[in-house]
């Protein structure tokens, strides 16, 4: 049997807004969610400033060292936005006007609307595949294993699932989810050692409050089913012999 | 005149759950905003997976790079929290179990509720300052410009309330922000010039949408009040010229 391949992804977030706390990322969270659904396992985040050499010391780390890499923010029209330079640079390439952007930007506004900051969002790197951008147009683009996308939720969103379809996932991540009243700290030691029985499945214990009282959810997350059912009902198992009942028993699909 | 001293700090957040979407960090945005406030400048955010060898880099990398090192996450009382351990190999040290941090633990549980699990909280590397943790009592650590904190941001925050006034924090950044329905494509060649013109400030556009139509934020950062207001200044003026008038002209208090 051949092993399973592992894919790896990582994501840099481009923005000072964010590292100032002005502006609050909601791009981890939603590409977690759907790399995880499509057998891709996000490995790392960077949140780096708009800060060229910044950027591209971490393009270069993070895309010799993960299969995919996707960036967001910094492709706007104004100043700030430097991310389709820095990538360029990390490449060792330049960008230059890709007349199908242009094309596409030239389409959209008014000839009153059209401005050179505006058409700055069709300076791409050299030799980079564009990526569309359903919801305001200007492109993102793909250099190899680098996409490069925009910050706004909802404009990063919509590139995502216009090219998501093309990325190649590895094995899909199933998992379980087992709450109660149990605290963590009363059934830490069990779960180590149900831990040990799945020396391969990621189990997790996350505290919360519910109802004025603590709670846990016990997360098993392994490719194979029949692995996460068996760890899940080790946790029920568990939570039993602690006294408690399972509040919620969420098993793979 | 001396230059103003410039302080930096990174912010790594550890956990699996994080980087696959299960769990919606709070911690970035809380700490960006705090620090700032004390004239730190959060210069980089990394979000990492359990895992040892993985952690134990990151951590040597920020600490020699920034002037302070925050952690989120991974200090409690079950299998996978693993920071207190990888933070004592990233400083060759290792963890004891911390005498302070055991009596802590010991007079908050009830005798019946005194786990192994929940004990493993005391285990503390060598040579680490206690932080005190007033929300749930299991301490968090310094070692040397490492700040080791839980990651449920109530904790995480109670925790930071409770060490910040010892940071020695540099210049504070002031900040505008100015906002109307000029989109910023219209605006951005022009504020490119303002820019030049306060080559040292941090000038920042923010797209949104308001009332159907898109808005953007134009943002000044710079520690020098007069600065700031210029520039400030400088940005209505575009918006006048453009036919805009500004929603809102929010200036350094």
């Amino acid at each position: 049997m051949n092993e399973p391949k592992v894919v790896t992804a990582a994501l840099i977030i481009i923005g000072n807004e964010i590292l100032s706390g002005r502006t609050k990322d909601a791009n981890l969270q939603f590409l977690g969610e759907q790399l995880n659904e499509m057998g891709i396992r996000m490995r790392e985040c960077r949140v780096v400033p708009d800060i060229e050499a910044t950027i591209v010391e971490t393009v270069n780390h993070c895309r010799a060292n993960f299969d995919y890499v996707f960036t967001t923010g910094g492709i706007g029209p104004t100043h700030d936005d430097i991310t389709a330079a820095a990538i360029a640079k990390a490449f060792g390439t330049e960008i230059e006007r890709n007349a199908v952007a242009e094309a596409l930007l030239l389409a959209m506004y008014k000839p009153e609307d059209v401005t050179p900051a505006r058409m700055k969002m069709a300076d791409i790197p050299i030799g980079a595949a564009l990526l569309d951008n359903p919801a305001s147009t200007a492109p993102g683009f793909r250099l190899e294993n680098v996409y490069v996308m925009a910050g706004v939720p909802r404009i990063m969103q919509a590139m995502f699932k216009e090219f998501s379809h093309e990325l190649t996932g590895g094995e899909k991540v199933l998992s379980s989810s087992v709450t109660s009243h149990i605290p963590e700290g009363a059934i830490g030691m069990k779960l180590g050692e149900i831990q040990d029985h799945f020396p391969d499945a990621d189990i997790g214990s996350y505290p919360f409050w519910k109802d004025g009282k603590p709670a846990t959810s016990l997360v098993v997350r392994h490719p194979d089913r029949a692995t996460v059912n068996a760890a899940a009902d080790e946790i029920v198992q568990a939570i039993r012999d602690l006294g408690g009942e399972p509040l919620d028993d969420k098993r793979p699909d």
